[in-house]
């Protein structure tokens, strides 16, 4: 028998490893597998790669590449650190008897789902960020993940099945497409909002979508959306939410609202969550889940925790055990707890942030206007999105490419383009700025500018097709 | 129209929530969410249900449920108790130039599938626990997540597809039909052992196994076991491992080995991990991966740290993207790596554990011994494989869930019957003894007795059927 270079199996996926003798089979992995197994490619992971092995530091690495593409906020690190020094051990102790730790609370078996406490303050917190302190959150709704990315995947296990499809307005968070489709198997359709609607989806551009899809045969199954907007950073007004619920009404689908930005605010906008219009009581809550968490309100994602809330029974069931892949430490959930108790703490922590979140913004978009580029005005995230389109060659995906090379490895930064967030409209970036120190956003902003003067060449001023904007 | 009192989705789940009217629709939620809303029915989960809301409390409960279905280990608390008091702050300080915590090393973003400081630490553990000291684990094939039932579940999705099915050497731990039945919709068989075989699994039964799952037409890509076992206690010699590995070679299908209770040893034997067997070099390694994790060799399933190891590279980058999903949080992360590289505490801790199990195990049997109750002879894990069968009214699956109900509320223990374990030969029961004191064990025998008697009445000593076990 003649050895065979490489073995396929039913998935039509040519395996990696070569079949060194014909006694000796490749053993086929599983179409998932395979699949994550190939190299990412898009842009959004490739930054991140090329980030790890070459990442600015004002001082080890000055020339390396400044990373605007995470979505992180070290501003109020000062804040934590003070709090955690001050806290750790007692949020440790809780409940023991002799001061000390209390180990028969931490390494034990508990419900993966979360330790009532915590729900308890989860849900108080909910209340002040998400609903202003009007809405009222249950304790009893809320299930405890190690993240958001998994609560947007019970989330998506439980309202469709392999195959289905969501609606997604786009641009759109690019981790959906891990967090719905690696494992879930669920179609994500994006829906086009343009920039002269500031990128919020319409009705119609929804009603096309959803009758296109069920053209195909596809199973629509709900609505999916980050509220306030990753990318964009602006947020739906009542209005529009009340439509997106009449739509899914319509329609007989789910709405997952991912409501992660919800705390972290810079603009003088007030958040509306869908908990406020499906509240106080509706039949169509049933359909309405919201995706919190900790990561980017309290700038510890590292801690891990997020948050699923339903209205819907059969969801929170399914969503409580489906936390046995996914439960958090009681270590965390203790420390959590007693942070999340401390009101004084809270209050000032999301005060400041929010006072220093506005500040980076402002001297960010400063920088950005007297580049002479445009940017949608932003409400709450950690990012900014910035129109980049006259720095294109062309206008088109290739363009769009084009200029995110340019900027990762001639102006050493490295953003996320709109295509990776599925964005119809060329030329949209994200840059994140939450973690810069005010030095690095200037830095940041000199660096956009090389590639701005590049294409941009000085002349005598006259109005020539090198000197005007494209 | 006439408003329906329910309606279905695709799937023929029929929604709990009642339509109120034409209207208002009831949103269908997923098969996935449908099946998992619905109670669960295997005694294994009714236990624990019972047990939370009655359960024994030397003082403050002292007529509850005592839980023996609860794999659990309390026995070392106190030493982890000492060592989490003295150290803690420094672990989570490491790095720091003010010796205050290092919340910059702890907040932000991480790498999902683990740091590999503790990788490293993780590898050298498993050396020793695992390889007895002579078997080298590689820190680049160690893919950490929280917990090791998120740990089966991903390699669960990285070599079967949805529909595939794996052979379980039975009886088996209840867990695995979650962890790899839930979301990933794969099919366990379970291969029959026997009690005179001491519930070691032939190849005869795995090739008949085999060969039904292919008449059916199944797609059968794996073997499944946890060794040491749960629940019978005993481990595989080496040469079964090699006997297990030519089988998965020769049908070119993957080899799970569940190895979390290597460490739990309470018998004299040497443990063997499949790596052994695999060990330096051979192409074989690709179809083999090992799940461990610390719930219960360091008692502290509260703190979720699992483990995929695999030597096939595309498993590796799949397993990696995965934990997206169940990423350890980094002060667990920090506080472990101090731990593990305490090679002092490590030492210590694992001897005086094993030796509190042996004991603890003694305690046990000897007490079963004297009510006339046979069992498997144990080498490791938490629990011991008790025949119960005489005690039974008939010698079948009702018999057994008659007398397991009976213990529940007559004698107020929860044991897990074999039948949750897919026991072939009724009457098997497994018994955690881990979590209980010396008097528990004493209490829980003495509660054992109650059933005893209530079967063999005390009479005149003649060889009647009332007198005779069954
Ligand atoms: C909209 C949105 N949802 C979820 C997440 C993931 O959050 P976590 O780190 O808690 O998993 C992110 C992170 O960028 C996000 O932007
Ligand atoms: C064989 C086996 N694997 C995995 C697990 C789950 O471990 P963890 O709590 O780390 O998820 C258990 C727990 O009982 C087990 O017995």
């Amino acid at each position: 028998m003649v050895p065979s270079l490489s073995s396929s199996d039913n998935n039509g996926h040519v395996s990696s490893t070569p079949d060194t003798c014909s006694d000796n089979k490749v053993v086929p992995v599983s179409s998932i597998a395979a699949a994550l197994a190939k190299p990412d490619e898009s842009p959004y992971y490739i930054g991140f790669e090329k980030v790890r092995v070459d990442e600015y530091h004002n001082v080890s690495n000055p020339e390396g590449i400044i990373q605007l593409g995470l979505s992180e906020n070290t501003l109020s690190l000062d804040l934590l650190k003070e709090w955690l020094n001050k806290n750790l051990n007692e949020s440790l102790s809780q409940g023991s008897s002799d001061g000390l730790i209390n180990v028969d609370k931490l390494a034990p078996y508990q419900q993966f789902d979360g330790i009532m406490e915590l729900k308890k303050v989860m849900a108080r917190f909910m209340s002040e960020v998400l609903g202003g302190g009007t809405i009222e959150f249950d304790p009893l709704q809320v299930v405890l993940t190690c993240g958001a990315n998994p609560a947007n995947e019970i989330l998506c296990n439980c309202v469709a099945d392999p195959g289905d499809a969501f609606l997604v307005p786009a641009p759109y968070y690019p981790g959906f497409n891990r967090d719905m489709k690696i494992r879930s198997t669920v179609e994500l359709i994006p829906v086009p909002t343009l920039s002269s609607d500031n990128f919020i989806v319409t009705i119609e551009a929804l009603n096309i979508a959803y009758d296109q899809a069920k053209k195909q045969g596809k199973n629509v199954k709900g609505l999916l959306f980050a509220n306030p907007s990753n990318p964009v950073g602006n947020m739906f007004n009542k209005e529009t939410l009340q439509n997106l619920l009449n739509f899914a009404k319509e329609k007989n689908i789910h709405i997952i609202s991912d409501e992660i930005y919800a705390g972290s605010r810079y603009g003088d906008d007030k958040f509306i969550s869908i908990a406020e219009v499906v509240y106080p009581e509706s039949i169509e809550k049933d359909r309405v889940h919201i995706v919190y968490g900790l990561s980017k309100d309290l700038c510890i994602p590292g801690f891990r925790l997020g948050v699923v809330y339903s209205w819907n029974q059969d969801v929170l069931t399914a969503s409580k055990k489906l936390t046995r892949f996914c439960s958090v430490p009681l270590p965390i959930q203790q420390i959590l707890l007693s942070m999340l108790s401390d009101g004084k703490f809270i209050q000032d922590f999301m005060k400041t942030n929010q006072e220093r979140l506005r500040k980076r913004y402002s001297i960010f978009v400063e920088g950005l206007e007297k580049l002479g580029l445009g940017y949608v005005k932003g409400s709450a995230g950690l990012y900014c999105w910035v129109n980049m389109g006259r720095l294109m060659s062309s206008q088109d995906e290739k363009g769009e490419l084009e200029l995110w090379d340019k900027l990762m490895n001639i102006a050493k930064i490295s953003v996320t383009p709109g295509g990776a967030c599925h964005c119809t409209e060329p030329g949209w970036f994200r840059c994140c700025f939450a973690r810069l120190s005010v030095e690095d956003v200037c830095l940041t902003i000199e660096r956009i500018k090389r590639i701005v003067e590049s294409v941009k060449p000085k002349c005598c001023g006259c109005q020539c097709d090198r000197n005007r904007a494209k």
